[in-house]
């Protein structure tokens, strides 16, 4: 009477830190991994509760260990990948490995010497995707998520279209804050991921901070483009962003007049703007 | 050299409690919803930032409120399906709408009149997902989440693949905690969701306590067969469930003999199993 | 040019899973613990670096499970005493002990058999905060935490002081949510604290459910009143009750009439209203 | 039976955004702020639910937001001190003002004239206390949280306690991370107060990263002399430092050499170190 038709599991939020040390001057990586397999071998635990081919869990969180410490990289999108390779190469009856990780952002701690080993948190966070199948080239999408930012002025929202249960007013003048999600793909493995991921964040600055803003929609689209324009490698971009209210409080009520310097940001609800931009054909590598 | 793929934009995180009255007994839905639209006509903002055909997403969030008090509904999917239709329905350019609800769980507190109005919030959440298009019907997806269980014995997992990077021990009693993500589809419009709801939620319950567990796995599998026998208008069930571990204290380092009652519950890391079970075709309405 | 006048330090956040099994049948207590020890000998370490008298935390974790394995408690309250009793006892120059526990709320899943060793998590947490001072009896506070009830009518607020900044309404029925808050000590040693957890509890359920409110002040006063003469054990009760607002839609923006069925509940900003009662000095045991 | 000896009511978690706006450059304060009323006769309505003398906590919002936009202030320490005037000179029943703000920290996004109005969130938060009492001077205290800081080397933890439950092994090297919570009061109203938290915050960075750390409590209170002998201002520091561990990967039991450059950071449990610094008498100002 029941199938089961897809299966995954492995282990998840496996925390790491991995040190890269010159002397004194260490690099970081701080993050949470998560590395699922797939097989069609697999199904027999969840039909039967027969595990003669179940890695467990336990192996694969132990495996990430070693993989951290065993190997060199430059970026997580390079260790996912790495991780990709070692499960589908070590276990016949593993088809695909699902890796993803969310990387802490640290800043280094002030000047000289003293930055060599400490550092300050920042609140961004980097995600990385590495769908991996036997036999095929590994499928790479990074990401940025947790990035908030707000522009007090040089945004507004006019022209849209009236109805009965349309209660806004127009404006030329608002606040707008958002918190950049977004996640790339590429179109080769021939990647600096690390400054794509640069890119990416720059692209999205310039066109916040140094345009007017005359909708969501407007401004999603442009950082996107721009972004892709700078980065070659990179193919498809996918946004997501919310229009985090902060409205000017009604001082009419109180017969006070409103002077646009006092808002109330609140957390629900939320606008919420999506798109997904790709490179046009005739512009790729 | 960009070109916009993929398209769509709403209100989310409206917070809506609704009432049906009946006397002094009150029937509530505390929920959350997003509401996103989808056209081609929306482009036209990401493009340029002419916004003549955006509905505003407070126009989103006001027709939100006016239907959820307009309208009579038994559960929040067939509320979904209203919000669905009006869109499409009001705006001729509007293609597909995809509405998510989150609904807070409340036990009526007390017994007697006193149960007639008052409630105690439960931790455990019932999703819905009603997707809309234009001259079809409507896909509805019900789910739970945040369903936080746990057995004490009656759970084990022997006789699984070693290799170097092993170092769990086998066991035939351990505690097996995990949060139950559950989602699924249906066969018909024609259902009475609330009890579709139930029956999934008991069948978890049914497999998870009377049933010794030999894997994640085959507990997933077995509660997925089960609401699949019980709920006839049930098609498709996808299941998350983490291993939440709580390991056995290691008091052998200090020389004290582990009697078996004292455990360390971890958040991080935590197993991961997951799997989509389909009714089998013989067996379809 | 800098003394040190207050020192504490130990080990938090220590998760706790303890059964107490009779033959199949498990009594379960799930718990957050932190054990902070206090004493002047310690100040040497935060002077000079000198670690000879600190015990580490790490040493303090492994005691915590050490403990809970060995004793039989009936509470964490009684726990707590034994925390304190066993640290004081152990290091001369431990002068206090602070205790503090979060235990989380678990309802037996299902009935019969099935229950005796499966569970669903709650929302509620029970807090205990167990002071100890070498030579001195122990100070047992205890509490309950994130209790999220409602009521859909009988509570209003009305008579209140007006002045130029007043633009609320009155009103004789209105939604009444609130997170309880609470914190209570005792008069003597001797106390079954399950049983006054559970008069606590039920004494904030039979007035919110029961009585018409004012206002959160009145509601907040006669739950701990009624607690009191309950349970001739306690001595003082703390509250603090959010008044977590559910406002009427504003449909009158809309030409809509409001039929005060549908509610929007904000998160951000609630009232806040806090109360400290004690018993009469009359009416002491 | 019962005595209430202790109240106090108001509005939590009012959001406010202010812009002080010179030209296009804008300098921000963007809080939560919480505004509890303490007086006799606010028990009235909790003793019999006569509501007369009770300042709604709407009209406490509402004020709230009408002084962000009248006053100009150059810090929330003295916005927080215009509040507890504003209510103890408006209604002669107030007695004291509770006021506690949180405010976000944002940095300015991107160079030359894109910083005027663009900003970035940090994850720090600056917390703020003040209580106004009628005819007293206001009590202030400043405060920092959700600083996470992490040094890779340069710590250790040695010539410990030892005794039959310590299982840690001493280490000259290890990863030091604790999110710093500090708060602290001055001995006079004429302060800097962004200058205070900058020093403060300095204070923190210099001794984290340019010495070796012999134990927590020892950098806990470098850090509060060092802020005490840069601001001459500030009176007592209190100072809470979690020890977040992120312990080395046990590669011994997979007979892999450890070669001290993976780690695993753990949430739970944590060490818990506190301290209070108190200006000596003798360097008052």
């Amino acid at each position: 009477m029941a199938t089961l038709v897809d299966n995954r599991y492995g282990k998840a939020k496996v925390r790491v830190l991995r040190l890269f040390k010159t002397g004194d001057y260490h690099k970081i990586f701080d993050f949470d991994c998560c590395v699922l397999l797939l097989g069609d071998e697999f199904k027999e635990t969840y039909l039967t509760g027969d595990n003669k081919r179940v890695v467990p869990t336990d192996t694969v969180k132990n495996t990430i260990y070693v993989l951290a410490q065993q190997e060199t990289f430059k970026s997580l999108e390079e260790f996912g990948i790495i991780l990709g390779k070692h499960f589908i190469k070590t276990y016949s009856h593993v088809q695909g490995v699902h890796a993803t990780m969310k990387e802490n952002s640290w800043a280094r701690m002030g000047t000289g010497k003293q930055q060599d080993h400490s550092f300050v948190r920042e609140r961004e966070i980097h995600t990385i995707q590495v769908n991996s199948s036997r036999g095929q080239e590994p499928q790479v999408t990074s990401g940025i998520d947790d990035l908030l930012i707000m522009k007090t002025t040089q945004s507004g929202f006019e022209g849209y279209n009236k109805c009965q249960y349309t209660t806004l007013k127009e404006t030329s003048d608002r606040v707008f804050a958002t918190v950049v999600t977004a996640n790339w793909t590429y179109n080769t493995l021939n990647v600096d991921y690390t400054k794509a991921f640069e890119i990416m964040k720059q692209s999205v600055f310039e066109i916040f901070s140094s345009t007017y803003s005359k909708s969501v929609q407007e401004s999603l689209f442009l950082m996107a483009k721009l972004a892709l324009e700078r980065c070659p490698q990179i193919e498809t971009i996918k946004m997501s962003l919310p229009n985090k209210h902060a409205f000017g409080f009604d001082f009419s009520r109180l017969n006070i007049q409103n002077q646009n310097t006092v808002f109330q940001p609140v957390e629900e609800p939320s606008g919420l703007i999506e798109g997904t931009i790709k490179r046009s054909v005739s512009s790729k590598l």
